[in-house]
C-alpha cells in the first residue's frame, strides 16, 4: 500500500494527541494493509502497524499484505491483540466510532481495561477521499466494465421482458466481464415504478412506450463503479422526452461547473435550479451525488446541507433524477474526477435519450 | 408479523426489567415488523410498538407493515423518535449491543439523556432461532431454487470452464428462478484450491480430474438457503474418492443423530469422530454448521466450543469438510429442520459423488 496513507494517518494521531488508532472497519483495513479477508483487526500507532487476522486467512493475508505486522489469531481478535502486545506502550487509542458496535467495545475496554478509548470519525474517509493514481485508474476499469455491461443490457431490453430479466443479466455480465461482480442490488424501474429512486427489480415486465431507469454498478479489485441511464422502449411521448431533457441539462450544467474549490452545496444547486425552473423542482427528491471509491457511497455528498468543498483527485457521482408519482421517473448519473480547474466524466455510456 | 414475534420481545422486557427494546439491526426490523427498506427503527414498549423510516420509504412501509405504529423521519431516525414521543413513558431501554455503533449510542444517550440504556444480547436472535410453520414453507421454497441452480450448473461444468464463470451462472439463475439473488457470495473451488474452505471465484480454468466445492444460496422473501456439493470434472482417483466417502458418510451419521435436544457440540463430535477415525481429524478445520433462516449466518453454532442445544423448529447447516494443502478439498451440506425424533433434510440435490 503507497505509503502516503499510513503517513496521513500518523498526522492525524498527532494532531488529535492519539498513540495509535484501532481500525475495524474492513473496507479501510482493505485500503490501509491490502488485504481483502472478512475478518480482521488493523492497529497503527506512532512508529508501528499490525494487521490481525484468523487462521483462514493465513496464506492469503501474506499474499496481500506487505510492511504490517501480521498476526493469526486463535479466539477473537481483541484477544490476540492483548496475547500479541499489540498496544504495549500506548496509553490513548482513537477507534472508529461509527462502526465498532457497542458489544466490541466493552469487550475491548475489559480486555485494555487501562487503555484510554477515544472515537474518532472519519478519519480513513478524509483519506480515502482524495485518490491516487492507482487508484483512479482501477475505478476507471470498474467504470469501463460497467458502461460495457449497460451496452448489452442496452440490446436485450424490449417488451415482455421483466425487471429481474434484467438484474439477473447485469451481474451476469459483471462478472463475465472481469468484475469480482454487482457493486451493489442493481436498480431496474420501469414504467410508473421509474417514480420511486430506489425501487428494487420486480417480476413486472416492461411494456412498450415506458421509461426504464437501470442503476447498475459493480466492484472491481475493492473499488466501485456507479452507473445510471434512463432508456426509453418505445417512443416514450412529449412529457417524457421534456423531463429526460431538463434531466440531462441539470447533470450537464453541474458537471460544467464541477471543479476543486466548488462547494458540494453550490453544484447540488446548479442542477437543483436548473430542475426548478423547468417547473419540476419537487421532484428531484435526493441529493446530487455521493463520493465513490473503496464505498459504493462515501462520505462526501453532493446535497444542499453538505459543508464539504470538492478536491482534486475526489471521485464522485452526478445524479439529478425527475420522479412523478403515477408517471414514472429520470436519473442520468456519472462518475466524475474532480480536477484542479474542470472534472473528468469517467463513464462513456451516450446520454442522448435512447429509444429501443 | 405473528403475534408470537412481539409476545415473545415483552417476555424478555419483562424478565430483564425493562421498558422497551430498541431495535436497530435492518434483518431484525424486518423479522419483527416486515419491513424490507434500508433505513428504520423499531421500538418495542410494553405495550405499544412503533416503526420508524425516512421519506424514500412512505409508500413502501404502509404496503409493508401492519400492527406498527409508523412515523416518517425528516432528519435521523433517533431525532424522528424523540419527536413523535416514540419512548415516552420509558425508563429503562434495551438496545442490540452487537449492532449499535458506538457513535449511534453516543447520539441516541445525547438525545435521551434521561433514559436508562441497557446492552441487550441475542434477544431477537433466540426468538428467530425457532421457525415459525410460515419461515419453514420460504425456506423451503429457497432451498428448492439453489437446489434447481445445482442442476443447471452441474451441466454446463466442465474442463475450461473458469470459477467465474460458474460463479455469474450461479448468480443468473437465482434470479431467473424466483430468488432476490444470491445470499451470499458463491464459492468455487477447483483443484488444489478446494483446500481453502472459503475460497473466492477467481478466473482459474477447471481442469480435467479435479474436484470442485460450489457453495451457493439465496435469498427470497429474506429468508437463506445455502448448499454445498463437490462434483469431480472427469475421473479424480482413488484418494478424491476415499476423502469424499468419508465426508459424505460423516455427513450422514450426522444427520442421523439430529434431533432436539441433542447438544450442538456432541453433533460436531459425530462428524469430527469419523472424519478422525479415517485419518482425516487435522484436516477438518471448521465447525460442522450454522443456524440458518433471516441471516446467512445465524449464531446457533453446531461447533465443539458451544454450548447450544437443538430444539424442534430450528434450521440449521451440516456440512462436514476434508481440506488438504496441496491436493484439493471436498465439502458436502445440506440444510435441515430439526424435529422432536430425528430432523428432515431440506435439500435435494443428489449427494453420491457425480462425475461430469
Amino acid at each position: 500500500m503507497p505509503e502516503r496513507r499510513l503517513q496521513e494517518v500518523r498526522r492525524h494521531l498527532e494532531n488529535a494527541r492519539l498513540d495509535a488508532l484501532v481500525v475495524s472497519h474492513l473496507p479501510h483495513i482493505r485500503y490501509l494493509t491490502g488485504f481483502s479477508g472478512s475478518n480482521g483487526l488493523c492497529v497503527i500507532s506512532r512508529n508501528r502497524q499490525f494487521l490481525l487476522t484468523d487462521n483462514r486467512y493465513r496464506d492469503q493475508v501474506r499474499d496481500e499484505v506487505d510492511g504490517f505486522r501480521l498476526h493469526i489469531a486463535r479466539a477473537s481478535l481483541f484477544e490476540a491483540a492483548r496475547k500479541f502486545g499489540v498496544l504495549k506502550g500506548v496509553h490513548r487509542t482513537g477507534f472508529e466510532a461509527q462502526y465498532l458496535s457497542v458489544a466490541a467495545f466493552r469487550n475491548l475496554k475489559k480486555l485494555f481495561p487501562e487503555l484510554l478509548l477515544a472515537p474518532t470519525h472519519s478519519v480513513v474517509e478524509n483519506i480515502a477521499a482524495v485518490k491516487e493514481a492507482g487508484e483512479i485508474e482501477t475505478i476507471r476499469r470498474a467504470v469501463a466494465i460497467t458502461d460495457a455491461v449497460f451496452g448489452r443490457i442496452v440490446e436485450i431490453l424490449k417488451p415482455g421482458v421483466s425487471e429481474m430479466d434484467i438484474a439477473a443479466e447485469i451481474g451476469y455480465w459483471h462478472k463475465k466481464l472481469g468484475a469480482e461482480g454487482d457493486g451493489f442490488e442493481p436498480i431496474v424501474a420501469s414504467g410508473v415504478r421509474g417514480a420511486f429512486p430506489h425501487a428494487r427489480p420486480t417480476m413486472k415486465k416492461i411494456k412498450k412506450g415506458e421509461l426504464v431507469t437501470l442503476d447498475l454498478g459493480c466492484r472491481l479489485d475493492g473499488y466501485h463503479s456507479d452507473l445510471t441511464r434512463t432508456v426509453a422502449v418505445g417512443e416514450p411521448g412529449r412529457k417524457a422526452r421534456k423531463i429526460y431533457r431538463t434531466v440531462l441539462d441539470a447533470q450537464l450544467k453541474a458537471i460544467e461547473a464541477a471543479r476543486a474549490g466548488v462547494k458540494n452545496r453550490v453544484l447540488d444547486g446548479v442542477a437543483r435550479r436548473h430542475i426548478r425552473q423547468a417547473g419540476y423542482g419537487p421532484y428531484f427528491s435526493h441529493s446530487l451525488g455521493h463520493g465513490l471509491g473503496i464505498e459504493i457511497h462515501e462520505p462526501l455528498r453532493l446535497s444542499a446541507l453538505s459543508k464539504d468543498v470538492l478536491a482534486a483527485g475526489n471521485v464522485v457521482t452526478i445524479e439529478p433524477g425527475i420522479y412523478i408519482p403515477g408517471f414514472g421517473g429520470v436519473r442520468i448519473e456519472d462518475d466524475i474526477l474532480v480536477r484542479k480547474q474542470d472534472c473528468e466524466v469517467l463513464n462513456n455510456a451516450p446520454k442522448e435519450l435512447l429509444v429501443v
